[in-house]
């Protein structure tokens, strides 16, 4: 049996001979290790993949056993994680993760898209993935979002909720929900603009570089832990059209490395950060 | 003789027409022609490389009676350009553009650098440029710059006021005595930080990117119109002070970019923007 | 009405003014104008977008009556191209292309996906494009590439041909039959690596980017004109088949890319060469 | 006090535990931690700083005892390591290590600057640093070999020894002398172009990437392990001294890249590889 095994703990002396004694002593083989130290907040995380004879529980406790108190450990068997995908009315972060899927390049099961529209509809159905319109018109954000959390709680064991350009802000009570599970695209500046039509902003300034930033999403909009970026170069000749065009294929791009690192268990979440191995 | 025309207009139609059949007419050969066309705002844009025996001022006044009023007309004959240096305590941008000057690679006589600290002052020597300190303590901020303006226009004809890790804010005054004349090189993120120490911003929010901005400098600081802009990747294991030693490689390379195409004539500013060719 | 006008001459005084003269005679609106001489071999290159009430016809016979001898103009007007699409057995640079398409972002009509293989036809025909499967199996390498040219033929007014990671090689004869139509992406590295399984020797020297080219084919395999190229970083850690996993993400970027350039009629070619406006 | 333990092993279980209860024996700190297995070639490789209170032979016998046969442990006390740079004419890479050096930034000595030529003496002395000039003219490659290594001989202890675009091919003799200690720069290009002016063969091809590669150089001229790499944009209208001039950029970064990664002990080579933490 292969294990991915997180490790995240108070910084001590000690640790990492802690945790391969134990790897040694259950004969377990070790794959892959990495860790980090962050000395400023002195804290430990460690994520190894291993591979013997012995079960989930009884190595998490084990660990727990040998580790400082409130030390979080997480010992996950490598399988297809349940992800469930919201979009609006853009087609080019969603569509490529549908054929990356269909590729069998993500270790994931799509339960379903969700939309505020039914514009995408056609499109997603050709992929043979739920898609549910949940209408925003007519309805208070916090109605419509208890309908969105009911339809979400609706399937069992969601792992990640990937906000293929959903175009609504989220609520405290959404995002709480779901801590840790939602993972957000959005455009990015040097510098940022903030306020309506960051890209027709960006024209304005004459940025020569355009970004996207891939990031859990918490309270503070647009504000959650990074989980990858890149860039484009871009010119006084681009239009802010042109650059929302080509914005698109940094988003696509940036949103699916992020979705791998996540099925991959690859991030750690501290404070406002991420540690990827 | 060959020369630059830089040609800054309202776009109406025949604009090329006019001016190449002035160049045609003047028996005057094309050697590069870049053209554009902001139609938001409806200004013409154009640069060419010419050859042939007229005189620059007989060239300027064929090319304004042609061309709509208004029009702004620049014929450059290419020559090294003036520049003062100005820095701080850093020597990473200030060196790049030494070594560049001393291989021969900038079209620039270096006047002079001024800084308000002495400490580079053998640095700077090694390469026989005149190293001026105007020491800012004890002085009110107005004062300080009386006497750094004092210094600039005791120069003969200085085309760029370069801020090669400048670290002290300008006056709208200082701004407004050298207008477009004064380029910026200042660290950028994805997002922007706000405050004291963007550095140590940036690594509490985990970005994965850093960047740097070269830009002109107008009244609102790190505002001005950007001519060149690039990034490097940063992660998790880097802390604030590797980030920002990281960054100093993004900022010396984007600057001496900058540098290069304001040399060569390449940069039209508008509005807030820039058009490079 | 709008059109491209495309001009490639031998380089020689006024082709700028006699061109935009003429532009001017015929009241034509210029939108957009790039021009390129390459000195080395003496060719001027002109792509102008105009507007104005004049047919095709007649621009272009009034074209090169004022032009020298032996210019090529193409007046173009903007419309869908007809493409047709070829691949093997990956879904990543296809399915980009398809999404692309589906999101309205490609000025084409894809005419059909011809394949060696069945494989795709069930995610191809998702999209209602006809899946053509021509087995290369029992076939002399000639006699298959007839099957495919006959199919090809079948088609009116085919623009351009894609290989979106069609891993046949192609013979002169077909090559030849679709001059400057076939654009090519294949994976690229520094240095390169010729021969079986080029991931696998990137491994082994330990390459640290990869990246993708996307070209013309001509009959020097892998060798034709250039028209987009991008890179990835790798490390230690990637094993060749994450080298190749991750190559996709390239390969698939820049042939979009390139075809866009082919689609919006941006690219000339020239000895073996490229000049992309 | 602080070490860098380097452990490069045939991989077998157990080996982290091992290292790190002896770690935890000797009450070290465990201040930063790396681990890479190549399943291929079944080898592993950890890199530690640790910190604490054992002398470096005591320490390395101890971990030789614990690990297995084979096994090569290098415990390093972090200082300055002494260099000798190379060069020929050009001044850009060696100019960039100069001024790094200058800054503080380089945790090394510069012994020496050898030249075949004296062109760059009157640059390198403004560093205070020896300049050797070395002529090859009227000496058989063998000849002018051994008087370089004559002079490098006469100097104690030098770690590394870095081409900072030292023009002329080593022999193996001369590689051999100095195994694993030299330090490469070379522009690279996708495709790669063999033989003489790959600029021009580059130009002529019309890529629109250009990148530089440091390696270590062993007896395959060019081809040993790669430690960095990166790329910069041309186009059409780069000839091949525009690519020449922007290729130099790419390479004195990516060799001060290299030069640092060597300095603090990251690179463990292998086969034809490296292994970076």
């Amino acid at each position: 049996m292969t294990y991915r095994v997180l490790i995240d703990a108070n910084d001590e002396k000690g640790l990492v001979y802690k945790v391969s004694s134990l790897f040694f002593k259950y004969d377990l083989n070790i794959l892959s290790n990495s860790e980090f130290v962050d000395k400023e907040s002195n804290k430990f995380f460690m994520r190894s993949v291993v591979d013997g004879a012995i079960d989930k529980e009884e190595l998490t406790n084990a660990l727990l056993e040998v580790l400082p108190k409130n030390t979080a450990v997480r010992v996950i068997e490598p399988k297809k994680k349940n992800i469930i995908l919201m979009a609006t009315k853009e087609m080019h972060a969603l569509g490529d993760i549908l054929v990356r899927h269909e590729e069998g390049e993500l270790d994931a099961n799509i339960l379903a898209v969700i939309s505020n529209y039914n514009l995408l509809e056609p499109f997603v159905s050709k992929f043979n993935i739920p898609y549910i319109t949940i209408s925003h018109e007519g309805l208070e954000r916090g109605e419509h979002e208890s309908k969105i959390i009911e339809v979400i709680n609706g399937f069992e064991d969601v792992d990640y909720i990937i906000l293929a350009k959903y175009m609504r802000i989220l609520t405290p009570r959404f995002v709480e929900a779901f801590e840790e599970k939602i993972i957000n695209i959005h455009h990015s500046f040097l510098p940022a603009f903030i306020g309506a039509n960051p890209y027709k902003q960006a024209y304005d300034r004459g940025v020569k570089i355009i970004g996207a930033t891939a990031h859990f999403v918490n309270n503070n909009l647009d504000e959650g832990p990074i989980i990858a970026q890149d860039v484009i170069d871009v010119n006084h000749a681009h239009n802010w059209k042109d650059m929302q065009r080509n914005g698109r294929d940094v988003e696509k791009v940036v949103l699916s490395r992020a979705l791998k690192l996540a099925l991959e268990d690859r991030i750690f979440v501290y404070a406002n950060r991420t540690v990827i191995f």
